[in-house]
């Protein structure tokens, strides 16, 4: 599966997030990152941006909130590439947003600054991805990066590399088999020596995940007894 | 009062709707029509723009709904001109919307084929005028244009006008005396003959006028009364 990571920002180079985005998905094969930029005319080559897609199983737009809204040139792009015939080959691919704010996520609550939920803000995309026959995945938000410490960055970086690579409804067992595979990965690049303490570390990580998965099949059982008898 | 009528279309010159909303301001003294449009460098002049809106009392935002939204050089003028500092001057503005729609409004609703209401699709404007402490005016829609018929059109240019002219909460007394204004000016501009006949058909508005404004106030008395009898 080949997913397109469209970026829009209105000064990509001064963005720190979006560094640390590109970063992130060094590593990952499957990922074509496409930063939007208008030609000398001002406009973009619509045969050339919808040959870049066919393959894509999976598209990204990736943008800072600007106004409530994405930065305007990801509305160009959409407005000079896509009409409604492109349904026909646009359809059951997976329509996904990374967005990232400045302001905390609470503010777009009610009694937030803001007031307004950004599932709200956002449904133009909604429409757009209905219209299209897309499947739009749960929006994926990256809350006031410059913020955030060294832990919660790491935290980050796995759960964007997981958004952009593991199925739109992942589950446990496919999330833990998603670690083990990126440390099989990392094991590859380093020396014998941290070799023997990462095959350790994967070792013991297996065996957790066993016992995680007995765990979780069985909380599972009991949910189901629970809604069972639970409902009213 | 000044309003602002902010045109946002991609190809303006095709647009038998816009040509023909602003064929209805021709007659009105103190609507600005400013279609945007990007200079040599791809952008807005950001001082100009500002200074342009100054003045102004009302804003109008005036576009085509285009993938569910505004069209992009409009975001990109939003982008390029306004930051939160700018609730210094344009708070207390009004701000409107009036959006043309290529499909019947009933799509936007719930069950309709785009399943989303235009309320939704627009609140990136709520927040906008919010955080800017601007009043948002209820939505001015423009229906499927192309396929109204005459008298659809001379109703649409009535209400169009009434949107940009009257306060926000106009009442139907403010509303039938924009009427009679209307009409006087009109008649400054024929000739004699015609002129008498619109004398009567004023002076027989006028009249009725007087005869509605009762009738609104003995029912407005007899909502309060249902008002206060039905509360439960």
């Amino acid at each position: 599966m080949r997913t397109a990571v469209i970026v829009a920002h209105p000064q990509l180079e001064d963005s720190g997030t979006q560094r640390f985005l590109k970063e992130a998905t060094t590593s990952l094969r499957r990922i074509d990152w496409h930063e939007l930029k208008v030609n000398s005319s001002g406009h973009f080559d619509a045969v050339a941006e919808k040959k870049f897609l066919k393959d894509k199983k999976r598209i990204i737009f990736q943008f800072p909130l600007y106004w409530y809204s994405a930065p305007a040139i990801l509305k160009q792009w959409m407005d000079e590439i896509f009409d409604i015939a492109d349904v026909a080959w646009l359809q059951n691919k997976e329509l996904g947003l990374a967005v990232s704010l400045g302001q905390p996520l609470k503010e777009y609550r009610l009694g937030g600054r803001e007031g307004i939920a950004l599932s709200s803000l956002l449904s133009p995309f909604q429409a757009f991805a209905k219209r299209l026959q897309m499947r739009l995945m749960p929006l994926f938000i990256i809350e006031q990066f410059v913020y955030q410490n060294d832990r919660k960055h790491q935290e980050l970086l796995t759960k964007y590399q997981q958004f952009l690579e593991l199925p739109i409804d992942f589950n446990f067992d496919q999330s833990q088999s998603w670690f083990e595979n990126k440390l099989k990965e990392m094991m590859k690049e380093i020396d014998v020596e941290d070799k023997k303490k990462l095959e350790l570390i994967l070792e013991g990580y297996k065996e957790r995940h066993e016992q995680l998965q007995e765990l979780t099949r069985e909380v599972s059982l009991l949910r189901q007894e629970d809604d069972q008898h639970g409902e009213q």
